[in-house]
């Protein structure tokens, strides 16, 4: 080997610089939240700051994307108000809302497993008896949803508090409507035996909100808005950690794609189609409409694990 | 060793069985970005969910700090016009921008380093000749400004285009104003020899706007939102790599706490003080006030280094 030529080892020597540059960078925006009294606080941005700099090194972000990123988050703020919350999307699509549910609800024995809790839950929902209809004025086919509420040690939960929410057929819920319904949820106690049923309807396939630049993001990615067809579920109970989850449609084509990521393997569930005039479970008539029913049994971990 | 018990065993189980979805998700998203057909935003997506995705889980984020981080960009949003953007200052303050800067300009030789570009430049600033005063309305101590312009094989580089714009000694820009005063900005040559000349204004330091939620967050981590003084440079000339930077002003306290990091060494230029009645460098008659003189000598990388 020769000894290079001062135009080749400049190269090295001005990688070293440009690392030391964007290096001393790093430490010193570290350093500016070494004060922070808030010892969570500074964790966050300190470990923020990590993440967000080794991303840009990573793509070597150039002025010009800096500047849509810039663009993108101005729109995103400028769409969101009190009725639409596209940082939440924006959240929902990246799986962070979906990992930030994971690391807060950590998997625990055979206890069921969590999932987003979504923008469409609405406080004080109507009470119903067991066996009773929450789909009131919402379209759809019906569907019979029946399970049990069991501790991880297997001992029934008499009294839990079981909120449903779910779209009618066309894919809204029924606060995205403008007439006031109240329709596709309620919530019902589980019975001395720890069991519970009601009806509903068959879940289908919707997509979130479009129009707006997540929708955009999720056009230039090749990325579809739909979510999976799902019913949610919050289930409370003294003493056993609250659950939030969907159940999903098996068969149903999107369960691999739901842009949000809220599908897992165990919150699939069979829905039994049934024919017209099959003998319902409670011997509601349902004249000549077809019908389907699932099993859903839940399983809450302890209040502090 | 004995056999673990049961209650034993479960927890590295469970651990594992964690760790399992957490990765799942993760691969999940970065299988939704498969199919982009723009291969660059396919890896800025999967790189972004990467990193996000390991900053959520480093940090074990709350849902309740998810919400809270909701809120906080919720407020970025909506606070950002068409005369605030409040993104590009939380992008200041994280270094980000700065970076950026770093990446997409990368030391060479002993050219003059870059730094951050600002939200204050406007474009069609007044011409002046070599020597001319570009204060104007601007109130503050007069300051000569010298220097020459050569590439890195150490030539003079004539006809230089030299942008320069600065805040008064309020520590605002002439557009931060709402008379439409042009004032401490404007455009000069660089001489046959590659020298230029002006007059303008002592820097003075001055904070970015912290009356919205970039200012709280700055309070909460008990950071300054105070800014080095310094003197905006841009310089363009044909073959070689436009140089975007600052001079700042040797001595000053804030050189160490620049809330936007972008302070270099290499930049920081001794103000030498000069007392009433000193002749000035071009017989301009200062009457009994003091003056101040820097020098500022600049290389220009070539344009595709």
């Amino acid at each position: 080997m020769q000894t290079p030529s001062t135009a080749f080892a400049a190269e090295p020597q001005n990688t070293t610089a440009q690392q030391a540059v964007e290096e001393q960078l790093i430490r010193n925006v570290l350093r500016s939240f070494e004060d922070c009294d808030d010892l969570r606080l500074k964790q966050l941005m300190q470990s923020l700051t990590r993440h967000l700099h080794a991303f840009i090194r990573d793509v070597q972000l150039t002025e010009t994307e800096w500047n849509k990123a810039i663009e993108f988050l101005t729109a995103v703020g400028h769409i969101t108000d009190d009725r639409r919350q596209e940082f939440i999307l924006l959240s929902d699509i990246l799986g962070a809302s979906m990992q930030t549910i994971n690391i807060n609800n950590e998997t625990y024995g055979d206890a069921t497993e969590s999932t987003v809790f979504g923008p469409f839950f609405v406080e004080d929902a109507p009470r119903i008896d067991n066996g009773d209809d929450i789909a009131g004025a919402g379209a759809g086919q019906p569907c019979w949803v029946e399970g049990s509420v069991r501790d991880t040690g297997g001992n029934p939960v008499p009294n839990a508090r079981i909120e449903v929410w779910e779209a009618d057929e066309d894919g809204f819920y029924d606060v995205q409507y403008t007439d006031e319904r109240v329709s596709g949820r309620a919530h019902l106690f589980s019975d001395e035996e720890g069991n519970y049923r009601f009806w509903g309807l068959t879940p289908t396939p919707y997509p979130i909100p479009h129009d707006g630049p997540v929708g955009s993001l999720l056009k230039a990615t090749g990325r579809s808005p739909m979510r999976a067809s799902h019913l949610h579920f919050m289930v409370t109970a003294p003493g056993l950690r609250t659950l939030v989850t969907h159940i999903f449609v098996r068969g149903d084509e999107l369960l691999k794609y739901d842009t949000v990521f809220g599908v897992k393997e165990s919150l699939i569930k069979d829905f039994e189609q049934q024919a017209a005039e099959t003998p319902t479970p409670n011997g509601r008539d349902l004249g000549d409409r077809t019908w389907a029913r699932a099993r859903f049994d839940i399983i809450l971990a302890p209040a502090e694990s």
